[in-house]
Protein backbone atom coordinates (compact mmCIF):
# COMPACT_ATOMS: atom_id res chain seq x y z
CA UNK A 1 0.00 0.00 0.00
CA UNK A 2 1.16 3.80 -0.21
CA UNK A 3 2.01 5.41 2.53
CA UNK A 4 2.25 9.28 2.86
CA UNK A 5 4.93 10.48 5.48
CA UNK A 6 6.36 13.71 6.70
CA UNK A 7 9.53 13.94 8.09
CA UNK A 8 10.96 16.61 10.51
CA UNK A 9 14.07 17.09 12.83
CA UNK A 10 13.35 17.75 16.60
CA UNK A 11 14.67 20.32 18.36
CA UNK A 12 14.20 19.34 22.27
CA UNK A 13 13.52 16.23 24.61
CA UNK A 14 10.39 17.77 25.10
CA UNK A 15 8.28 15.41 23.10
CA UNK A 16 9.00 13.22 25.77
CA UNK A 17 6.81 14.47 28.64
CA UNK A 18 3.61 13.69 25.58
CA UNK A 19 5.14 10.13 24.72
CA UNK A 20 2.29 7.45 25.69
CA UNK A 21 4.70 4.60 24.56
CA UNK A 22 8.53 3.45 23.73
CA UNK A 23 9.92 0.58 22.22
CA UNK A 24 13.48 -0.10 21.41
CA UNK A 25 14.16 -0.84 17.52
CA UNK A 26 17.27 -2.34 15.85
CA UNK A 27 16.98 -2.43 12.13
CA UNK A 28 19.62 -3.49 8.66
CA UNK A 29 18.92 -3.20 5.81
CA UNK A 30 18.87 -6.33 3.03
CA UNK A 31 18.73 -3.68 0.63
CA UNK A 32 19.47 0.05 0.69
CA UNK A 33 18.84 0.90 -2.58
CA UNK A 34 16.30 3.81 -2.39
CA UNK A 35 14.33 2.56 -5.25
CA UNK A 36 13.58 -1.11 -3.39
CA UNK A 37 14.93 -1.15 0.34
CA UNK A 38 14.44 -3.73 2.75
CA UNK A 39 14.38 -3.88 6.22
CA UNK A 40 14.64 -6.28 8.91
CA UNK A 41 13.43 -4.86 12.14
CA UNK A 42 13.77 -6.06 15.40
CA UNK A 43 11.55 -4.85 18.71
CA UNK A 44 10.86 -6.61 21.74
CA UNK A 45 9.64 -10.07 20.71
CA UNK A 46 8.32 -9.04 17.22
CA UNK A 47 10.32 -8.99 13.81
CA UNK A 48 9.36 -6.93 10.84
CA UNK A 49 10.22 -7.23 7.24
CA UNK A 50 9.59 -4.24 5.24
CA UNK A 51 10.09 -3.68 1.88
CA UNK A 52 9.57 -0.06 0.55
CA UNK A 53 9.47 1.06 -3.41
CA UNK A 54 10.91 4.51 -4.51
CA UNK A 55 9.38 7.93 -3.27
CA UNK A 56 7.02 10.48 -4.98
CA UNK A 57 8.09 13.20 -6.48
CA UNK A 58 7.11 15.33 -3.14
CA UNK A 59 9.52 12.98 -1.06
CA UNK A 60 5.97 12.18 0.97
CA UNK A 61 4.54 8.96 -0.58
CA UNK A 62 5.87 5.67 -0.84
CA UNK A 63 4.72 2.31 -1.51
CA UNK A 64 5.39 0.28 1.68
CA UNK A 65 4.97 -3.65 2.51
CA UNK A 66 4.90 -5.44 6.13
CA UNK A 67 4.95 -8.57 7.30
CA UNK A 68 5.61 -9.15 11.05
CA UNK A 69 7.88 -12.32 11.53
CA UNK A 70 8.85 -13.97 14.30
CA UNK A 71 12.05 -12.30 16.36
CA UNK A 72 14.22 -15.71 15.78
CA UNK A 73 13.65 -15.28 12.13
CA UNK A 74 14.77 -11.51 12.11
CA UNK A 75 17.36 -12.46 14.51
CA UNK A 76 18.99 -15.27 11.51
CA UNK A 77 17.84 -12.58 9.20
CA UNK A 78 19.88 -9.64 10.45
CA UNK A 79 22.92 -11.48 10.32
CA UNK A 80 22.95 -11.98 6.66
CA UNK A 81 22.18 -7.50 6.35
CA UNK A 82 24.69 -5.47 4.87
CA UNK A 83 27.00 -4.15 7.58
CA UNK A 84 25.63 -1.79 9.73
CA UNK A 85 22.70 -1.65 12.05
CA UNK A 86 20.55 1.18 13.40
CA UNK A 87 19.59 1.70 16.88
CA UNK A 88 17.10 3.51 18.34
CA UNK A 89 14.08 4.16 20.84
CA UNK A 90 10.82 4.83 19.14
CA UNK A 91 8.20 7.23 21.25
CA UNK A 92 4.40 7.43 20.19
CA UNK A 93 3.53 11.29 20.69
CA UNK A 94 -0.45 12.19 19.78
CA UNK A 95 -0.40 15.60 19.00
CA UNK A 96 -4.43 16.85 17.87
CA UNK A 97 -5.36 13.62 16.47
CA UNK A 98 -2.36 12.75 14.61
CA UNK A 99 0.16 10.33 16.23
CA UNK A 100 3.73 11.69 15.61
CA UNK A 101 6.89 8.63 15.35
CA UNK A 102 9.53 10.42 17.31
CA UNK A 103 13.11 8.17 16.80
CA UNK A 104 16.34 9.00 19.11
CA UNK A 105 19.32 7.41 17.65
CA UNK A 106 22.09 5.75 19.71
CA UNK A 107 25.23 4.89 18.42
CA UNK A 108 26.90 6.38 15.36
CA UNK A 109 23.65 8.38 15.04
CA UNK A 110 23.58 9.56 18.91
CA UNK A 111 22.25 13.82 18.86
CA UNK A 112 20.15 12.56 16.25
CA UNK A 113 16.03 12.50 17.03
CA UNK A 114 13.45 12.54 13.52
CA UNK A 115 9.81 12.82 14.23
CA UNK A 116 7.58 11.19 11.20
CA UNK A 117 4.00 12.02 10.58
CA UNK A 118 1.70 9.44 8.67
CA UNK A 119 -0.90 11.25 6.59
CA UNK A 120 -3.96 10.19 4.89
CA UNK A 121 -3.08 12.33 1.72
CA UNK A 122 -0.48 15.01 1.03
CA UNK A 123 -1.77 17.82 1.54
CA UNK A 124 -3.51 17.25 5.13
CA UNK A 125 -2.81 19.67 7.81
CA UNK A 126 -1.80 18.92 10.98
CA UNK A 127 -0.55 20.50 14.40
CA UNK A 128 2.88 21.46 15.01
CA UNK A 129 4.41 21.04 18.64
CA UNK A 130 7.30 23.23 19.69
CA UNK A 131 9.47 20.93 19.57
CA UNK A 132 9.19 20.27 15.78
CA UNK A 133 12.31 21.50 14.10
CA UNK A 134 13.16 21.84 10.10
CA UNK A 135 11.28 19.46 7.43
CA UNK A 136 13.16 16.99 5.70
CA UNK A 137 10.54 14.85 4.14
CA UNK A 138 12.62 13.33 0.70
CA UNK A 139 15.86 14.05 1.86
CA UNK A 140 17.72 10.99 1.26
CA UNK A 141 20.28 11.93 3.93
CA UNK A 142 17.27 11.05 6.52
CA UNK A 143 16.49 7.98 5.19
CA UNK A 144 17.43 5.12 8.05
CA UNK A 145 18.69 2.89 4.65
CA UNK A 146 21.19 6.23 3.98
CA UNK A 147 21.83 6.81 7.50
CA UNK A 148 23.25 3.35 7.89
CA UNK A 149 25.66 4.34 5.08
CA UNK A 150 26.89 8.06 6.58
CA UNK A 151 25.57 9.07 9.73
CA UNK A 152 24.82 12.28 10.09
CA UNK A 153 23.79 14.86 13.48
CA UNK A 154 21.22 17.10 14.12
CA UNK A 155 23.87 19.38 15.32
CA UNK A 156 25.32 19.75 12.39
CA UNK A 157 22.50 20.28 9.90
CA UNK A 158 20.83 22.96 11.86
CA UNK B 1 17.01 -22.73 7.59
CA UNK B 2 20.30 -24.02 5.93
CA UNK B 3 19.26 -25.79 2.47
CA UNK B 4 21.74 -28.23 1.02
CA UNK B 5 21.42 -28.20 -2.56
CA UNK B 6 23.24 -30.02 -5.51
CA UNK B 7 22.83 -28.41 -9.56
CA UNK B 8 22.87 -29.72 -12.57
CA UNK B 9 22.66 -29.32 -16.33
CA UNK B 10 19.81 -31.18 -18.38
CA UNK B 11 20.81 -33.17 -21.55
CA UNK B 12 17.53 -33.99 -22.41
CA UNK B 13 13.56 -34.03 -22.09
CA UNK B 14 13.12 -37.78 -21.38
CA UNK B 15 12.76 -35.84 -17.33
CA UNK B 16 8.97 -35.15 -18.46
CA UNK B 17 7.94 -38.33 -19.10
CA UNK B 18 8.48 -39.29 -14.99
CA UNK B 19 7.67 -35.61 -14.20
CA UNK B 20 4.82 -36.13 -11.38
CA UNK B 21 3.66 -32.32 -11.19
CA UNK B 22 4.42 -28.93 -13.16
CA UNK B 23 3.87 -25.29 -12.47
CA UNK B 24 4.68 -22.08 -13.73
CA UNK B 25 6.88 -19.18 -12.16
CA UNK B 26 7.32 -15.90 -12.82
CA UNK B 27 10.14 -14.15 -10.14
CA UNK B 28 12.24 -11.24 -10.14
CA UNK B 29 14.44 -10.16 -7.21
CA UNK B 30 15.20 -7.42 -4.86
CA UNK B 31 18.62 -8.01 -4.13
CA UNK B 32 21.03 -10.10 -6.48
CA UNK B 33 24.25 -9.98 -4.46
CA UNK B 34 24.79 -13.40 -3.71
CA UNK B 35 25.23 -12.68 -0.22
CA UNK B 36 21.42 -12.08 -0.01
CA UNK B 37 19.46 -12.17 -2.30
CA UNK B 38 15.66 -11.72 -1.60
CA UNK B 39 13.67 -13.25 -4.55
CA UNK B 40 9.77 -12.35 -5.21
CA UNK B 41 7.91 -15.53 -6.90
CA UNK B 42 4.63 -15.83 -8.22
CA UNK B 43 3.15 -19.30 -9.08
CA UNK B 44 -0.64 -19.62 -9.51
CA UNK B 45 -2.51 -18.01 -7.02
CA UNK B 46 0.30 -18.03 -4.94
CA UNK B 47 3.38 -15.55 -3.97
CA UNK B 48 6.80 -16.53 -2.49
CA UNK B 49 9.25 -14.05 -0.69
CA UNK B 50 12.65 -15.76 -0.44
CA UNK B 51 15.88 -14.15 1.09
CA UNK B 52 18.99 -16.64 0.47
CA UNK B 53 22.10 -15.81 2.05
CA UNK B 54 25.82 -16.91 0.97
CA UNK B 55 26.81 -20.13 -0.24
CA UNK B 56 29.01 -22.59 2.02
CA UNK B 57 32.79 -22.72 0.39
CA UNK B 58 31.08 -26.12 -1.13
CA UNK B 59 28.49 -24.17 -2.93
CA UNK B 60 26.09 -26.48 -1.92
CA UNK B 61 24.52 -25.17 1.32
CA UNK B 62 22.60 -21.89 2.30
CA UNK B 63 20.96 -20.21 4.75
CA UNK B 64 17.35 -20.02 3.26
CA UNK B 65 14.41 -18.00 4.72
CA UNK B 66 10.78 -18.13 2.60
CA UNK B 67 6.94 -17.11 3.47
CA UNK B 68 4.22 -17.34 1.31
CA UNK B 69 2.58 -14.05 0.68
CA UNK B 70 -0.79 -13.46 -1.14
CA UNK B 71 -0.53 -13.45 -4.99
CA UNK B 72 -1.76 -9.58 -4.95
CA UNK B 73 1.27 -8.79 -2.74
CA UNK B 74 3.55 -10.70 -5.00
CA UNK B 75 2.30 -8.67 -8.32
CA UNK B 76 2.70 -5.04 -5.94
CA UNK B 77 6.23 -6.52 -5.32
CA UNK B 78 7.61 -7.54 -8.63
CA UNK B 79 6.90 -4.03 -9.51
CA UNK B 80 9.59 -2.54 -7.71
CA UNK B 81 12.05 -5.39 -8.13
CA UNK B 82 15.23 -5.11 -10.66
CA UNK B 83 14.90 -4.86 -13.56
CA UNK B 84 14.91 -8.74 -15.40
CA UNK B 85 11.59 -11.31 -14.69
CA UNK B 86 12.56 -14.72 -14.93
CA UNK B 87 9.86 -17.38 -16.41
CA UNK B 88 10.24 -20.85 -16.19
CA UNK B 89 8.22 -24.14 -16.11
CA UNK B 90 9.38 -26.12 -12.61
CA UNK B 91 8.60 -29.89 -13.06
CA UNK B 92 8.84 -31.99 -9.63
CA UNK B 93 10.32 -35.54 -10.56
CA UNK B 94 10.43 -38.04 -8.49
CA UNK B 95 14.15 -40.69 -8.59
CA UNK B 96 14.19 -43.41 -6.47
CA UNK B 97 13.52 -41.37 -3.09
CA UNK B 98 14.34 -37.93 -3.89
CA UNK B 99 12.88 -35.46 -5.67
CA UNK B 100 14.33 -33.17 -8.52
CA UNK B 101 13.02 -29.94 -9.36
CA UNK B 102 13.92 -29.62 -12.39
CA UNK B 103 13.16 -26.08 -14.28
CA UNK B 104 12.46 -25.18 -18.03
CA UNK B 105 13.40 -22.02 -18.74
CA UNK B 106 11.67 -19.37 -21.10
CA UNK B 107 12.17 -16.17 -22.72
CA UNK B 108 16.00 -14.86 -23.05
CA UNK B 109 16.75 -17.82 -21.03
CA UNK B 110 15.02 -20.55 -23.36
CA UNK B 111 17.17 -23.99 -23.97
CA UNK B 112 18.40 -23.89 -20.53
CA UNK B 113 16.84 -26.59 -18.34
CA UNK B 114 18.36 -27.29 -14.76
CA UNK B 115 17.68 -29.68 -12.24
CA UNK B 116 18.16 -29.41 -8.35
CA UNK B 117 17.91 -31.57 -5.44
CA UNK B 118 17.63 -31.44 -1.99
CA UNK B 119 19.77 -33.08 0.25
CA UNK B 120 19.40 -33.57 4.35
CA UNK B 121 23.45 -33.30 4.01
CA UNK B 122 26.22 -32.31 1.53
CA UNK B 123 27.29 -35.64 1.36
CA UNK B 124 24.13 -37.57 1.14
CA UNK B 125 23.78 -39.92 -1.88
CA UNK B 126 21.51 -40.18 -4.95
CA UNK B 127 20.68 -42.15 -7.94
CA UNK B 128 21.46 -40.21 -11.27
CA UNK B 129 18.85 -39.99 -13.89
CA UNK B 130 19.90 -40.49 -17.52
CA UNK B 131 18.84 -37.27 -18.60
CA UNK B 132 20.88 -35.48 -15.78
CA UNK B 133 24.11 -33.87 -17.35
CA UNK B 134 26.96 -31.68 -15.53
CA UNK B 135 27.15 -30.48 -12.17
CA UNK B 136 26.84 -26.52 -11.75
CA UNK B 137 26.56 -26.29 -7.88
CA UNK B 138 27.80 -23.38 -6.42
CA UNK B 139 28.48 -21.81 -10.17
CA UNK B 140 27.51 -18.17 -9.72
CA UNK B 141 26.40 -18.20 -13.46
CA UNK B 142 23.77 -20.56 -13.16
CA UNK B 143 22.25 -18.66 -9.98
CA UNK B 144 18.77 -17.28 -11.06
CA UNK B 145 19.74 -13.75 -9.58
CA UNK B 146 22.49 -14.01 -11.87
CA UNK B 147 20.89 -15.53 -15.00
CA UNK B 148 19.01 -12.38 -14.86
CA UNK B 149 21.56 -10.02 -15.15
CA UNK B 150 23.38 -12.14 -18.08
CA UNK B 151 21.27 -15.02 -19.87
CA UNK B 152 22.94 -18.58 -20.01
CA UNK B 153 21.95 -21.30 -22.13
CA UNK B 154 22.46 -24.62 -22.08
CA UNK B 155 24.14 -25.24 -25.89
CA UNK B 156 26.87 -22.86 -24.71
CA UNK B 157 28.47 -24.70 -22.17
CA UNK B 158 28.30 -28.23 -23.28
Amino acid sequence: MIETERKFLVTSEDFKKQATEQKVFRQAYLNTDPQRTVRVRLTGDTGYLTIKGKSSNSGMSRYEWEKAIPAAEAEELLKICEPGMIEKTRFLVPVAGHTFEVDEFFGAHTGLIIAEIELKTEDEDFERPQWLGKEVTGDLRYYNSQLIKKPIKNQQDE
